[in-house]
Order: structure tokens, then C-alpha cells, then sequence
């Protein structure tokens, strides 16, 4: 397809892409169908300048890729890419901004199974009792967003249609409008003198909530942020859900606040070791769910179309979009 | 119809109000904190003009209720109150645009749990296996409404918030913009001449749906419109959800459908008989979830709304809003 002598020159810069995924056939069939200028996939790492992929696959594939300029991850997480044990001499871009929607119908399935009592109906079907005990609304309730990025906001945009008020906690900057209050880390803290002020603002931000929703990346700033104390902070009704990932929840901790009911519940999609070992307390714990790392899929077409909005801007030398930022680490 | 009044028979004809509710005190205050305009609240049935409550309880009054011009339901369906044997004499208005984001909670609830797994998941969790089974969605899948009125059409706008493809079938008009595709009773029914046109429209709805929900009032119209024809029109993987009234299903015809899997489940809020009678096949008929009329209760504060807002209108002389048709029966 690109034989003709006619375009030489323009061969020695023909952007080279590899494709290192388990779905690799699809990407290669959407990839193709797109008819992307210039670009050619490629087989060989030597001589490739983009990879896409899973960020295991490519960060196992480094040092096979000389020319690499840009990798994109099929992943939100890209944190074997971040390590800083490896390479950052190029750009590196994450999914952003597919996931909100996928995670948005896995926490309101979960909020909504919990505000219907799901389980509860089906047990007093199988005892034949007919159960008119009220169920609860999300209407009027309030879900905390513990990291508001692209996926926070989303889940801020569903909250809101069923009529929920959002508080997000962020080290951020206020980006979503869906949010209606803002938490820092540096709220106030020790700031004021009145006793109330001196309470942290994650500890004032989980006060309010009926649902803490986790959706941070994994970095050292977050590992074990929902502790002892932030789960203590939290009304004895409230639900934990964690869609981001396992090391920001202190397990022991949670185990505890479970057991002697000092939250209602808790649904985990993420542990901080996967597959959960068999031994796990998780198993177990009262009140707990799991979800084996299910929440969002990460599906070809969705990335597809990540790939080809960036590969426009880099066939133009222009800055890409859903950069990482190896040293925040997300 | 209540001509307006002249300045010196208004204290003669103030309105009065008798409230026939289980929530009676709750009304009561909410009401009197509203302040109307010459409102009185009384207790004896001979002299108020105005009744709220619930439907069968205003029927069981309607003897003793010489004066009465308005009654206010407090639920969506008034059957009690429209049945023939029963005086016509008053304006009947039932509860409206209050249940349908209480709907709206339990039936997306309720498809959510079914794309997510949730009990299978659960099942898992039990069996401590690490279950990565893929998960469903609801983004890209088409939800038929059987009935697209207020209820129908709050149900509409919150599939679109998910992604959903929606398609309604009416007998009425195309009054929601969130409905894709409309079908009606009458659609080129024997009109056409090709086969695939002899189709009923019920049944070229239902062939093109992943979730069938019934918002259906009761109504000798409605009797068993969810037959087998129906049924096995539905995709092998559609499920059904009944949160209008039992009398929508052919019981029998949805046990066999089920059991023979010939579409995936069912969650009936409505049954025929309610409390479902314990020697019932529904009990354990397979993947089918019941929940004993628990999906939309009725709140006091919505409904207080609906009233003054009528309240308003009915001092003034002016035609009220939400009034039910008795022929029609909603």
C-alpha cells in the first residue's frame, strides 16, 4: 500500500505503531478501518514510534522500543509505566474520559441495590414473606467523591440526575460544576482556633455523607487514606465504595469498621492484592461486597477513538491530550 | 364548573377539607404549615367540599361525603374510586409527576443489578472465587415502555442519562422527546400486506427490546397485554419489569416463559393478587424477583405539593390539574 517510490521521504517518517493487548486483533481491525494518514502497524518494537496497549505489556516491551515517542495506555491506571525504575523519554497518555459512564452504572447499580434493599427482597421471597418494609431513596442523599477527575465528575453528572447533592473531596482544582461543595487538603487546617476547625477536612468532608465513593489513582498521597479515622468520621449509615484502587483503603481498618458496624456497608471492586487471597478476611466481613475488578471494562472502541483524537494531534506535532504525569503518577 | 364567587358568600362557601389518610397527622401539618388561603381542615365528613387521602379510603367515605366537589388521591391509581358502581359527581385528580423519579430509582436499579451481576457476583464472593465474569451495560441497549405517561416518560429521561436506546407503546400521544421510536396499537395493523407488517405493533416493539417495563394503570384495556404472544416476541435475553398493576400479566403464560427461559427474568412490584398468595407459583418461579408493591411509595411532601398547587387552582374557579378520566379509569 505505501510501495510507491513516490513517497520515500515520507516513509522515513511514516509513524510506526505496535500493538501490545490482549485485544490486539480488534484495535488492528478498528485501527485499520479508521484509514489514520501515514500510519503503519507494525510488528517489529525495533522500529516502531507508537505503542498502544495494556501499561504491563508495554512497560515489559521498553527496552525493545528504541524509537518509542508516545505510548497509549488502555488503561486509566498506568502504574507499572510510572515506576521510576523505568524509562519516561517519552509521552505517555492514559484512557480518560470513557470510564465515567461505565463506572457511574456500577456504583448507582450497587447505591440503588443498597437504597432497595435487593438482597433483603429476595430473602424474603425465598421465606415467602411478603416484605412491605420501606425502601430508601436516593433522592435527597448525599454521595462524597473521594478524587474528582474525569470519572468523579461523571458519577457527580448521575448523582445529580437522581437528585443527590455531591460533595467531592480533591487536591485538585474545582473543574466539575456538578459538585456542590469543595474539600482540600489544607482546608482551614490548623488555620482557625475553634475547636470544630481543627477537625481535618476529610473528617469534616465524610461527616455529611451518606456514600463515600473512592476514585483515586494509585500514588503514595493516597495509600491508606480511607483509615481508622476517616471511617470513624463517617455516619454509622453510610456505604464505601471503591472503583479507583486497592491501596488507598487501610484493610485492617475497614474489617473493623464493618464488623462492629460503624459504617453500613462497603463494595469493593479493588483490593490491594489481586486476585483477593483465599484467605482474606474480605471474604467475610459483614456488610461487604465484592467485584473481582469488574467495574469498567476497558473497550476497544472506546480507545479507539482516544487513539485516533490523539493521533491527529501527533501526526501535526501538536501536544497531546490525556498526558501522564510521570512524577504525579496519573 | 365552580363559578366564581361573590365576596360575600366566600365565608360561606370556604373551602373544607377532610383528610382520609394513614399519614393523616402528617398531612395535617403540612398543610396547615402551607397557610392556604381559607382553608379549614375538619373531621366531619358532612361539611367538607374537599377530600385527600387514599383512594379506597375516600370510596369507603363517599356515602358520607353530601358536599363534595374534589378529592385528592394520594396515589397514582384511583381503581377503587373509578369502578361504575361508585358516584361521578366530583373531580377526581390523582398524584402525578411525583412518582416517576421514584420509579426511576427502582427500575434502573433493578436493570443495573441484573447487567452487573450483582447476585451472581455475590453467589462468588460466597464461594471465594475470584470472579471476573464480564459485565453487562446498560449504554447501547434499548428499554420499551409499555405505557409512556408522567411515569413513562421520567423512566425515558433517565435511560437516555445512561445511554439507552428507548421505545414506547402507546395508545395515547407522542408527548416524550426522550422515546426514540413510538408504536401504537393501531400501527399498519392489517393495513400492509406484507407478512413482516402483519405483525402486531406490540410485538415488533417487543422483538427489538433488551428490558420491557410495564407503567400501565389498570384498566379492562390492559388486562393480560403481557401475554405468551407478547412474551415470546421478546428477545431470549430481554428481562421484564411490571411496576404499574398486576392485572398487565398473564401470570401462567409468564411462569411458563420463564421457566422455559424463553426471556432472561422478571421483577413484578405487581401481582395479581397482592399479598401474593402463599401457595403462588411466583414464589420460586425461576429468575424471577419479587417486591411486594415497595417500588414507588407516596410521599407526604410530594403530595402536598400536587394539592396546593390544585388548591390554588380550585379557589380561583380554574379547571384543576391531574384529573382523572372515570371512563378511561387514570
Amino acid at each position: 500500500m505505501y510501495g510507491s517510490f513516490h513517497f520515500s521521504t515520507i516513509m522515513a517518517t511514516m509513524p510506526k505503531l505496535i500493538i501490545l493487548s490482549n485485544d490486539a486483533d480488534e484495535y488492528t481491525r478498528l485501527i485499520q478501518q479508521a484509514d489514520l494518514p501515514d500510519l503503519e502497524i507494525v510488528s517489529d518494537p525495533a522500529e516502531c514510534d507508537i505503542a498502544l496497549g495494556e501499561p504491563r505489556r508495554i512497560r515489559d516491551a521498553l527496552p525493545l522500543l528504541p524509537r518509542l515517542r508516545w505510548a497509549q495506555s488502555i488503561y486509566a491506571g498506568a502504574e507499572p509505566m510510572v515506576d521510576t525504575a523505568q524509562r519516561r523519554d517519552y509521552v505517555l497518555t492514559n484512557a480518560r474520559g470513557v470510564f465515567g459512564e461505565l463506572m457511574s452504572e456500577y456504583v448507582f447499580g450497587y447505591m440503588l441495590a443498597h437504597e432497595k434493599n435487593i438482597f433483603e427482597r429476595f430473602k424474603s421471597q425465598q421465606a415467602r414473606k411478603w416484605d412491605r418494609t420501606e425502601s430508601g431513596l436516593l433522592r435527597g442523599k448525599t454521595l462524597g467523591l473521594l478524587g474528582v477527575g474525569s470519572i468523579g465528575s461523571h458519577l457527580a453528572g448521575t448523582a445529580k440526575h437522581f437528585g443527590m447533592t455531591v460533595w467531592g473531596y480533591t487536591r485538585g482544582s474545582e473543574t466539575s460544576k456538578q459538585v456542590d461543595r469543595y474539600f482540600h487538603p489544607l482546608d482551614s487546617d490548623s488555620l482557625l482556633s475553634g475547636t470544630q476547625e481543627q477537625t481535618p477536612a476529610i473528617q469534616r468532608f465524610a461527616q455529611g455523607l451518606d456514600y463515600l465513593v473512592v476514585v483515586l489513582p494509585r500514588t503514595k498521597d493516597t495509600d491508606k487514606i480511607v483509615d481508622a479515622n476517616l471511617l470513624d468520621a463517617l455516619p454509622s449509615h453510610a456505604v464505601l465504595i471503591n472503583v479507583g484502587r486497592g491501596n488507598a483503603v487501610d484493610e485492617s481498618a475497614l474489617v473493623e469498621a464493618l464488623e462492629q458496624e460503624k459504617i453500613a456497608g462497603a463494595v469493593l471492586d479493588v483490593t490491594e492484592q489481586e486476585p483477593l487471597p483465599e484467605e482474606h478476611p474480605f471474604w467475610t466481613t459483614k456488610n461487604l461486597l465484592l467485584t473481582f475488578h469488574t467495574s469498567a471494562l476497558s473497550y476497544p472502541e472506546d480507545i479507539t477513538k482516544l487513539f485516533i483524537e490523539n493521533y491527529r494531534l501527533y501526526i501535526e506535532g501538536k501536544t497531546l491530550k490525556y498526558q501522564v504525569d510521570f512524577e504525579r503518577g496519573y
